[in-house]
């Protein structure tokens, strides 16, 4: 184990969306290090919260369901806490586009009242944010730096750019410690895959589980790059353990770039089984699709010795296993 | 006059800040032009909204005493409008660290439900939104250009970007005409001079109508521009009528460049008494200064024709005069 991550025995460690996604991966890693860990989640149906992901860990983890814009609850979590993984957002682009107001209110509202919260009662807390790749827009260049303008394409996108910026003005003018990563497209077990509002890889995986074919938009030729959630989550750990993380923003990034058409291609072949088509795009999702993207994460590699470690195919495969096991938990 | 300017004559126009500085300035320009003007205005004490800047026209404008953050009222007041000016904003810096939701909630939530009210309600209302060089934060060059980057140094400053960047999305989304000004120091008669919550330049024209000292912050040698109200008025026409404005931003700027401790000494020798004094910064102001600034106006005058035409001393004196006349109103 990297000694840095020592520093989590015995540490109090609060998240947000912590009964999501990336939260609940996290929370299990975490329990491994010896960490007291206290999940804070809305449990907002359409969002990624599902006591299911958590159910192995239900008796070692503290549990507090309410929505990170109340500011009563959060002032009680708050306080104590040596760690805070600020996961909770809402990450849908479409539904910030239908209705602006939630996307707003979680992204930007609740983070100020977080970063208040921290200010007012602990300032000392060492905060990770998770920011997302979406807010570099349709990129000038590729891979995409750190350096690459920030110029969103949706509501969402504006959004999480303020939230991430506010996480960055507090630790300037305030001095808490936080660092921010922009993470790219992130895949595996306990992802929501009921449905597109996470990622399209996630409904992906429960069509082909299901035997009906992957909808690929436009021509597929789109090129992304993909983590796997346990490479996430290390690099979460990293960002909260080095002090040359503090003040800084960090691109995440996948060694392998794919096209969608490819990546359709990739599922079918680890699934053993299905097909994909290509068909046209919504109107909606054409506006605010931002093209070929993928991710220069050389700066996290230096200064944080973070890489990704498990391949494209192997992460696929081990999602497929996960679904094929539990997907009455998450789709029936 | 301008004939394009002719395009206001018997138009609804709807000005959100209606009774504040520039608005209320507006509103007397457009009423010149043959408008029919509603302002609508929280009269928010803190902020810049005051009945007397529109005594004189009174009888000859609809105003609306609301909130923008109020949906209901909002959705009545947009209807049939031609044109809104979206002036409404709260502008402090500092109170929007001290408190950051109000300003969040008037800058961010109020400009989501402002733009999808007009969406849904009036999808080809043309607007125009104020802005502010204030997200350019530091500047890395002089003078600074729209392709500058955008990196805030202040609560208020996030929140301002977010706002433009929703007009600019619902543009390029919706196809609803919105144009963006980023204004630099704007002053004049009908600004708010009570205290330094719109700009420093407010407090000085009291102190020294007070016959106080004016306090020059830091060594007064910060280099600013300025523009007087009624080239702002003219800048925000041209940019409501030109169709080659839709989608843009475009910066003001001063064509004098002066340093603080030069603007104070203008200031005094306009008003034929007083003097200024250097103070240190205070602690939180010095934390959010940004140094020297002052814009490149270049393509607004190239694209719309727009120059200031109101030299600095002329137009010093003039704001000199009204607050002699009218101080009552405004600070007593």
């Amino acid at each position: 184990m990297n000694p840095q991550l020592e520093f989590f025995r015995g540490r109090q460690v609060l998240i947000t969306g912590g009964l999501g996604f990336i939260g609940s991966t996290l929370a299990h890693r975490l329990l491994e290090l010896g960490a007291r860990v206290t999940l804070v989640d809305s449990l907002i149906p359409q969002y990624g919260g599902n006591l299911f992901n958590i159910a192995d860990i239900r008796e070692r983890v503290q549990v507090n369901i309410s929505d990170v814009r109340d500011p009563y609850a959060l002032r009680h979590l708050v306080g104590g806490q040596d760690v805070l993984f600020n996961l909770a957002g809402q990450t849908s682009h479409l539904d910030s586009m239908k209705d602006p107001q939630p996307d707003l209110e979680i992204n930007c509202n609740a983070q100020l009242s977080i970063l208040e919260t921290c200010r007012h009662v602990n300032p000392t807390i060492r905060i990770v944010f998770a920011s997302t790749r979406q807010i570099y827009g349709r990129p000038d260049y590729l891979p995409v730096d750190e350096q690459h303008p920030i110029r969103p394409v949706d509501v969402n996108g504006i959004n999480k750019t303020a939230g991430e910026w506010y996480h960055l003005l507090y630790n300037t003018t305030y001095g808490i410690p936080c660092c921010v990563l922009r993470l790219t497209n992130t895949y595996g077990p306990r992802m929501r895959v009921k449905d597109a509002r996470q990622t399209f890889l996630g409904i992906w995986l429960r069509r082909i589980l299901e035997g009906q074919p992957i909808e690929v938009f436009g021509d597929g030729s789109q090129r992304r790059d993909f983590n796997y959630v346990d490479d996430v989550v290390a690099a979460l750990l990293l960002a909260a353990t080095s002090d040359r993380a503090i003040g800084q923003v960090y691109n995440l990034g996948g060694s392998e770039v794919v096209s969608l058409k490819e990546l359709a291609a990739l599922l079918v072949e680890a699934s053993g089984s299905g097909r994909f088509e290509l068909v046209p795009f919504a109107a909606d999702l054409k506006k605010i699709d931002v093209g070929d993207y993928y991710g220069d994460y050389r700066k996290i590699t230096a200064e944080l010795g973070w890489q990704p470690q498990v391949a494209l195919r192997e992460g696929l495969q081990r999602s497929l296993a996960f679904y094929r096991q539990h997907h009455a938990q998450y789709w029936d």
